[in-house]
């Protein structure tokens, strides 16, 4: 078991954050892993919104279906897709920054439940953008047990679809 | 800069492989990485079909716009989702996987690019389920350079779309 499997392992769907903000050089390296994934031929075509001023992270947690606790945390991440591209790229782009902040002792958590058009009122975010997800960025104030998950033999498949591959956890 | 991170920085899209295969330990980790992997209220709504049969590989290799390298690999991986459901929970299973194979010497590509009626009738997807991305999963034949990217102030912004956030790389 190395640091990165661990850092998979130990990732929490964080609803309960502290309010200390996150050291700059901290916030640089979460950015630097989104910079560094990579996207289908390298496009690069997508945008991240580091929002952190309070009145904006109400406004956009308003948003998020009024999951007001998002704005308890210092940073709130929007990733942006450019017209045309599809949710993929954006995805793992999203999901390395959020692996970076795991990695460095931040709470997280993927917001797929929002208004697109009062998220891109809240950050300006011009209509013929899209919006893959967001995440709160923060120090966690709570510690969540894992989430169940169903046994192997339901995930996985050996060759062809259908023909179960099991292994024990 | 820990080991998680180290891994997203180390992360290659590699194209060439050795014909070596993985032992079931690491293979396991691969695909417990994408078992704990977070989706959206836990829905857990993907597939993962894991191939390993030579004649398989080179079907599925076809159907991947003829990338005939991808069945190299000892291992393809391809994401598939149950009926109904989007490509951003399958695509944060997939970046599991594949940063957890990066993470124990192995290389991955993102296959984006498929001919997705050849693929399902390569593996015996049904009809009605959806396919994220495939990836080889294989010992590495090259040490690919790192990709350019663009600086960090055309990728972030400060609070609001279109005020760039810059640091230094």
């Amino acid at each position: 078991m190395n640091e990165a499997l661990e850092t998979m392992w130990k990732r929490r769907s964080v609803r309960k954050y502290k309010a200390d903000p996150i050291p700059e050089e901290h916030l640089h390296l979460i950015l630097e892993a989104a910079r560094r994934a990579p996207t289908g031929a390298n496009r690069q075509n997508w945008r991240l919104i580091v929002v952190r001023d309070p009145d904006v992270r109400r406004r956009t947690a308003e948003a998020c279906s009024g999951q007001m606790w998002v704005a308890d945390a210092s940073v709130v991440l929007c990733l942006v897709t450019l017209p045309g591209e599809g949710k993929v790229n954006g995805t793992i782009v999203l999901d390395h920054a959020i692996l970076a902040a795991t990695s460095l002792g931040y709470g997280t958590c993927w917001i797929g439940s929002y208004d697109a058009d009062k998220v891109k009122a809240a950050l300006g975010i011009p209509d013929d953008h899209g919006i893959v997800c967001l995440t709160p960025v923060g120090l966690p104030a709570e510690q969540p047990d894992p989430r169940p998950r169903k046994p192997p033999a339901e995930f996985f498949m050996a060759d062809r679809f259908g023909a179960a591959l099991d292994y024990s956890v």
